[in-house]
């Protein structure tokens, strides 16, 4: 099994993420801060903050918010742990102490911790694990905790979350007198496997194992504890496949309900799988991410294509128009290829990781990282989403905070913690899974090694890896070659490497006896694509999304006018790559002749028999799909007609 | 002004509307009654014979159903009502009598008739006009009076109908202590000119001409009346739009709202227009309806593109896979049509009804005349409509009855009624607006004539009037050359006649002296054809409809296959009519070559680089929207890709 390389090894210069880090070390970081204490005006109240100091005794107040709402806060300590992993600020060290001071007073003397159930229950804890977030908070705070660890070296809020997750194994499990839940919304499973790597206690790793097993059996714990309640089981507004709860995990054969709940579940099941070397677990995760990835995913990496349930829906069932795709759906799908791709290298799963992380998580946050999507369709028309229903979820414009607002400091961690997707290591070597130019200081075969990746990527296919150690040591580095690119070109020291025989599942393994300074280049071609969907995706059947590299494109009305969907991208036409240093931050852009349905021959009818069908031409351009919706408001689309 | 043929004064012989009437005549009228009485298993309960009978005082018992399941008795009186005015059957008048009966006895002594209200309400009427569907319980018990007055001459229900529209008349007006109040659900319009029409009687189009003009005057009396209730005015599920009365009619320039209540509105706006000779209501009348016909109507003639409020949305917003276009909507549609084209005759507003009688509306019927559609969509997938909540409210296959069952008791008065729509006459002759076998014995130019019409329609473009009569008389003959032809040659007696200078609003006027059989022929050309949509309507582009005559066309999976949206229709295929006597009751098939997006090149992947695109050739079968859904359940879908 690999490990990733730790985030202070990693140091991005890259266009797209060293810039979005920045962003948010310098901005979005503090401008999150002060949305969680309720000090940005024209944005939903958080209360985040308050509802700790009410919990912790320290204010009056009655809570405001959802029973999740400490989770805000968790996830933001955690994304501030990540900056400061790389990046010495005091100003943000001291905001992240204080937090960590107000989490640690708002736990109780046995090591309880949630603030919804603090103040609005009075105490009734555990009542309602099917609805109330109790596992979940607790799960990031403890990802919080070890994040806050590796960045600090400080023990204090690890300790706060070993209490909690000691109370936690106190009251879950399969012994006597104890309850036989498990979580409505999981995370506290993988956030359990975390705080086991980081102390070493087992303890931790049996409690995820439990959570993982005991989900789905019956009688249903969510039907005993809603009978306890005085409630019936049926009184409630999903079915069980929602939480992944209508059988157990292993018996579930499609990734079904809830997306972000799904992906969370299916993480941690890695994880446990991994620890516990678990084939048959594995085989499940293996099995319910495939379903994910062949017949549930956008070609974005958006995940979840039901607004209702925020939640998957049927093989191939993919509109557009319609897409769900939260954006922490979108990152929970990376936090599951990761891992996987950590238990099996293999680049399909990072193929995965780099399309979610390149357009269906990015589209999440504006450029300039104070705005965001909650949502991430692949078409809108403003004017249907403000009079249609069932379009009602799309905002066609990012918003300052949401009355949920997971996705915020979920972009934030994820941007904060990007370096650790880059490399992993095991053993043997080195694995390079994501290209950015950067330099990583690494440790393999016994030694210290710095490796400096210079590339243009994502926006040219040239990589190249230049190696620093001192002596020679043996060991391997190998490179992946992304499944967009089918093949690549390597050299080593400017002599050609065959790709022969080296090649195993995506990976390029270069094996050798490595000195000071040695040179690996990949070439990787990097034409402007049209992608096709698979047939059964109603949709997509009859366009193209375009792509190039790692990133997806759409048309915008901004540059291309409105009623988008009448422009046909013809078969034959030459899409042609430019760069535009200028444009939404730098980018490239594909630009293309085009034809566009002509209205000029159409009177008061709304239908007529086909005539000649007249078309004007055009020039298209294309834009980055997580780029879009940052300038003026209006359609986009992602799947243009082909013809 | 024209005036539609009386009912009983045309008979049926076609292959379309009298085998649908005699389904109905021989079954359906009887199934409906059986289910209005709750003896109809595995449908939802009805009550709504029982809840006339507790308002009576004639049975113990609660309330059950919707505030408006009177309405369903009523329009189920009105249904057999205009089966008798043209076929004589003493089960069906007895049931007839005792319906007419029991609704007589649960009137009280002043006029008010409303068995929820009565119930439940404890005679506290009037206090929710906006929801509470009084007037438009009222509206119905008017037509089915008048229906019955028509059919039977006698004056029983008609009295009763008569004092519910003198109590109402006292209540509501501008008068002195009187309520300034307008129904949500329009209806009460229409009745009361219709009213009017049957008893001469003044006050009744008075009155219907104020609720015109009262609806969407400030201060809004929804306001007022929830604010009497003791309800905040906000409190409520829809914006004033939902009722088309959020500015007063005449100020409005879209028609937008619950669909069947926005044409119910308009239709009964029309009537007073005529009758009041108002050329600005009239001229508000024809911009809504237009905007209805050019920009938010389905090609099957279905209305209202959202399932949120049953509503129009946005111009040329018609997703097919989402339609609503619920059966009462289209009748609504027909009503509002017809009334326009006595206004002013116009083959643009009778195109309209044939399209929406030929699919739209018989679409919400089964072929045995007892299974309903509700909705009706354009495109349907049952594995999304089962797990997908924005797809909800399409059932896949038709049901026996609907706790909302406005639908089955609509379409029975829809196909009851049905031969006044072919014939209409004004003092200089007779308008052919429909075509269909059938004779008619009208009165023109002050004598008896009876015209034989001999023709295939719909399925068939030449039709041939016999005219009879004795001694000759001078009178126009007005024959629709639909749109659908664009052009159609007429021969009279034999000898060709030019259409140069003859039509008119899409109208040949065939102005002569008549005598005893002479024969008009009109030969409509029927070839099949494809129809595009106006390239703003997203949903369509790049895809036609099939459309022969009237009839517009669908794929079924039973015929196609599954994944519908898969298959290519070359924009250069022959189109072949079949005439299939075994199918579907008889009836015209198109055939034709198709290509299908081919499955076989991809292996598990969701999304690859477009190769040369693998299609296979297929056989596709079209058949006639209407009758889809009669075998077995399956895909469905109108508009079809071309390439």
């Amino acid at each position: 099994m690999l490990t990733p390389a730790p985030l202070h090894s990693v140091r991005l210069y890259d266009t797209v993420w060293a810039s979005r880090r920045r962003t948010l070390r310098e901005t979005g970081i503090f401008y999150q801060w002060e949305t969680l204490n309720d000090r940005t005006s024209g944005v939903p109240r958080s209360h985040a903050i308050e509802n700790l100091r009410i919990a912790a005794g320290e204010a009056d107040g009655v809570f405001y918010g959802r029973p999740f709402q400490d989770s805000d806060v968790y996830k933001w300590v955690e994304a501030a742990c990540y900056l400061l992993a790389t990046d010495h600020d005091p100003s943000l060290e001291q905001l992240v102490a204080e937090a960590a001071d107000l989490i640690a007073r708002a736990q109780l003397p046995d090591g309880y911790l949630n603030s919804y159930f603090t103040i609005v229950h009075q105490g009734r804890r555990w009542i309602n694990l099917r609805d109330g977030h109790e596992l979940y908070c607790a799960g990031h705070l403890i990802e919080a905790a070890v994040a806050h660890f590796a960045a600090t070296g400080r023990r204090d809020l690890l300790d706060v979350a070993c209490r909690l997750a000691d109370h936690i194994a106190s009251v879950f499990g399969a012994g006597p007198g104890q309850k036989r839940g498990y979580p409505g919304h999981p995370e506290i499973e993988l956030s359990l496997v975390r705080l086991y790597r980081a102390t070493g206690n087992r303890r931790y790793l049996d409690l995820a194992s439990y959570f993982i097993d005991e989900r789905g059996r019956h009688p249903h714990y969510y039907d005993l504890e809603a009978r306890e309640r005085g409630e019936s089981p049926d009184a409630r507004r999903f079915d069980y496949s929602y939480y992944q709860a209508h059988v157990p995990l292993r018996q579930q054969t499609k990734m079904d309900g809830h997306a972000v709940r799904a992906l969370y579940l299916l993480s941690g099941a890695i994880d446990v799988a991994a620890e516990t070397s678990d084939p048959q677990l594995l085989e499940v995760c293996r099995r319910l991410l495939a379903n994910v990835i062949e017949q549930r995913m956008y070609v974005t990496g958006g995940v979840g294509s039901s607004a209702w349930g925020e939640r998957f829906t049927a093989d191939y069932d993919l509109p557009n128009d319609r897409a769900y795709a939260e954006t922490c759906a979108s990152i929970a799908l990376v936090m599951a290829t990761h891992r996987m791709a950590q238990v099996e290298p293999d680049r399909r799963y990072v193929d995965v990781m780099e399309r979610a992380l390149y357009n269906g998580v990015l589209s999440g946050i504006s450029l300039e990282g104070t705005r965001f999507f909650y949502v991430n369709p692949l078409e809108v028309w403003p004017e249907a989403c403000s009079t249609r229903h069932d379009t009602r979820h799309i905002l066609t414009q990012r918003q300052g905070w949401f009355d949920c607002a997971c996705c915020p400091p979920n972009l934030a961690r994820l941007i904060a913690s990007i370096g650790q997707y880059v490399y992993s290591t095991d053993d043997s070597g080195v694995y390079v899974h994501l290209y950015a130019a950067s330099e990583a200081r690494l440790h393999l075969a016994g030694g210290p090694v710095r490796i400096v990746q210079e590339t243009g990527y994502p926006w040219a296919g040239t990589i190249q890896l230049r190696l620093h150690l001192s002596g020679t040591r043996t060991f391997t580095v190998a490179l992946r070659i992304p499944g967009w690119a089918r093949e690549g070109s390597l050299s080593l020291n400017g002599h050609p490497v065959s790709l022969d025989g080296v090649v195993y599942r995506g990976y390029a393994y270069l094996t050798r006896t490595w000195s000071d300074g040695d040179t690996v280049r990949l070439e990787l071609a990097m034409p402007v694509e049209r992608v096709e969907s698979h047939p059964r995706v109603r949709a997509n059947v009859g366009r193209v999304a375009i792509q190039r590299g790692p990133i997806v494109y759409c048309l915008e009305e901004v540059d291309n006018g409105p009623n988008l969907p009448a422009i046909v991208l013809p078969a034959d036409s030459d899409l042609r790559a430019h760069w535009r240093p200028d444009l939404l931050g730098g980018v490239t852009v594909v630009e293309s002749a085009g034809l566009r349905a002509d209205e000029s021959g159409w009177g008061s009818e709304l239908y007529r028999p086909v005539t000649r069908s007249r078309t004007t031409q055009v020039r298209l351009t294309f834009v980055p799909y997580a780029t879009w919706g940052n300038r003026q408001p209006g359609e986009m689309l992602v799947w243009v007609r082909t013809g």
